[in-house]
């Protein structure tokens, strides 16, 4: 899956995973997301830097939500958005997903949203597109999502400010969870004082210790002192038959209520990607309560996908296509 | 169902329903729809008028139809469009369905357009969005399609001017139109000399005497004299078994032939909201024939619809999110 | 199926097939499509030609492909874009196909590029559309796929210059290709030396001999000394039981490889419509090989779209409506 291209040449035309990113380049996308958020914060303006881009959402699996925000971004941004959803058996074969992104890149497309349900998709695209055209991974199975990843970056940034002195808590089935492999990469990357996974051992990866995180499976201490909680999504499609646990079970030893909360730092702040299990992995008294920033994470969903967007595409207009 | 909210701020933000509509205030939105007609009657001219905003068309049940007019009368005033097809079995839950919708808002979307199999649907969102969001009710189970109500009056003004001479016939299944309804609190508002439905008795509402109007199971008398005549589709879809009419009772009973379009004014009109069953509820010759204005109404729902985006969502940008 | 309306009107309002177009009609289009791509040969700059006109894909068979292409087209166009995908079992009858597109025809679309599974669909609904309405065939059953066929034009005048002096062979399955239809009748007008088709007798039509085509079931002399060899894609779908070849047989004797490629011309390109069957149809090999063009006609073919939208909508903005 890895790569013989140059890392550094490749991360710059592409946006494929958190895991090569320094805190630096982190910061300034982060930078350029900022500055599509306008002074009153509620406002996003539409600005014309992808005017006459065309952008295509491959959608390999279907997710309303996660093709909407990067739909959103686009237009916002005044390119124009092709939306093509469709599924991996229509094009089984990785030679025929390549010809079908051959096919796209030879209609003039500038840059490609790739969700696909198989780890390393949007890599293998990135690898075979023409050097003017961008690849972005909106999620490729179990492998990263690291456009949800920068989001949270930028939704801790904004709340807790330096990722240096905070306690960051990841919860629930961190196992099958891309949103947290690209999470943990980045705030890795950012130099956050301390990464937690927590969760039952079933649902934490064996080999937590080399992603330089420690592992709860009490919640009492997992939370204990987090300035930030995420909640992940129970991702009961991907869960074999003997570890999926009950409903009540879940619930009971691990989901998010007001009495576990108040074991973390009384400013914490709690995410989520979405959609929530309410009731599952967290209370809904705590997704709504004043400590929620879960409609915030959507919001700067867009701001950050405009950033990303703007950065690759953006940049090419002068560049990609006179070298 | 029914609000808590006070009735005229609710209105002005949204437009759920024709029940709590003046005569005034649909007179003032058909002059704007007026407006976007030009002179020479055949052109609808794009223009500015929501530049930057999004729309998002968000159908729990298919309407291509319904869809597609929305999405054209948003693109002509440049708003951005974003079309959501979601089945309600996706988002069961009266939950998901607000927590759908408010991951949609967070994205900074200022319009929903909602078609929902399931009455008050509309309703409901419009009691959760944000004051700067608005909420249009594109058809929600029995209980409205309130801009396919507008459309025909902006229909019947443009044809037979003042409502206060006019006697409107609306026939067929009654019971089961959500049109029905749209149009018969509207022309009330206007209001029209007299209203009369017409069908066979299973298909009239109980309490039609509470509607103000007057019910006819026999069509001569039905459409005597009538200046307005509007077909309605028949809803098998939402019929129990027992009371579906076979097609050729249904026609010979109830079509709207030549024959007894004779026993209406002679300048009388022809309506359908369409989708028409021809040689069910209306005679193939008399749809196509010269009394018809079946597809001038697909025309006007163009232009009513641009009048109510534009008038909601055109005058928050000053000032919704400043108050 | 053919036309009581005059054909050279028809011909400037619509686009429904190669079969009475001049090559110098032909050679307007391809002209224009040349003034779409700019100097660079990369780069297809947006152009505001269409801005605030109204294109329906009005799709009854799935294709992404084609969808795609014409979207992006009309955008690079400024035009305005309505996808609609639906299937023939939701208008089975002619009637209602033709009540769906005058309801589109209502809303004040301009141009519909109508995809369907049956023969003459476009050309019935050009015969009823307003005449500042306009129709591409986006492929219609067996009949013809005209801007496929254009697009293949522009291919072969870009890398070979003047038809008079081309051998053009077509290979596969040409019973069921309305892409090879399309062809033969462009190739035909366009003064070609010679075309031929070539394949096992049971895919090649009874009647080849009235579309002036040799017919050649051997590819060692169907090939020889070919300057343009068009491969087309088996339609398995459309073939009745009987006469469908094993994959083994026919790539032994009829997919191109490159020691069949050597029997052409040392020049001669190689085409492909779309989607491959690799190692069915063509060697891997040759079809990302130097000869290959495919990825070429794919570019092209937005060009030739462009083109097609650009004089059939771009036209009746000052004649079509006036007259």
């Amino acid at each position: 899956m890895m790569s013989a291209q140059p890392g550094s040449a490749h991360r710059a035309r592409h946006f494929l995973t958190t895991e090569d990113l320094s805190g630096d380049a982190i910061g300034e996308i982060l930078d350029t997301a900022e500055s599509f958020i306008s002074v009153g914060e509620r406002e996003i303006k539409k600005v014309p830097l992808l005017r006459g881009k065309t952008i295509v959402n491959l959608f390999f699996e279907a997710s309303t939500r996660t093709r909407t925000t990067f739909e959103i971004a686009g237009k916002r941004l005044s390119a124009d958005i092709i939306n093509i959803n469709t599924s991996v058996s229509a094009t089984q074969k990785g030679e025929s997903l390549l010809d079908t992104v051959r096919n796209l890149e030879a209609m003039h497309t500038d840059l490609f949203v790739i969700r696909h349900p198989l780890s390393g998709a949007a890599d293998l695209i990135a690898r075979s597109v023409p050097h003017h055209v961008h690849v972005v991974n909106a999620g490729d199975g179990r492998h990263a999502h690291p456009t949800q990843g920068l989001l949270d970056m930028f939704t801790i940034r904004r709340y807790k400010g330096d990722f240096r002195r905070l306690t960051v808590a990841i919860v629930g089935d961190v196992l099958h969870s891309r949103v947290a492999r690209s999470q943990i990469h980045a705030l890795t990357a950012l130099g956050t004082k301390e990464v937690r996974v927590v969760g039952p051992r079933s649902l934490l990866p064996a080999a937590v210790g080399t992603l330089g995180v420690r592992a709860h499976t009490d919640m009492a201490t997992g939370l204990s002192g987090a300035d930030v909680i995420i909640m992940l999504r129970l991702q009961f499609e991907r869960m074999s038959g003997a570890l999926i646990p009950s409903a009540r079970e879940y619930f009971d030893l691990y989901g998010l209520t007001r009495e576990r909360l108040a074991l973390a730092d009384k400013d914490a702040i709690v995410m989520h990607p979405g959609p929530m299990n309410r009731g599952l992995e967290i209370a809904s008294d705590v997704a709504d309560g004043p400590q929620s920033v879960i409609l915030p994470q959507v919001t700067n969903g867009i701001a950050v996908r405009m950033a990303i967007l703007a950065r690759l595409a953006g940049a090419s207009a002068g560049e990609g296509r006179a070298s």
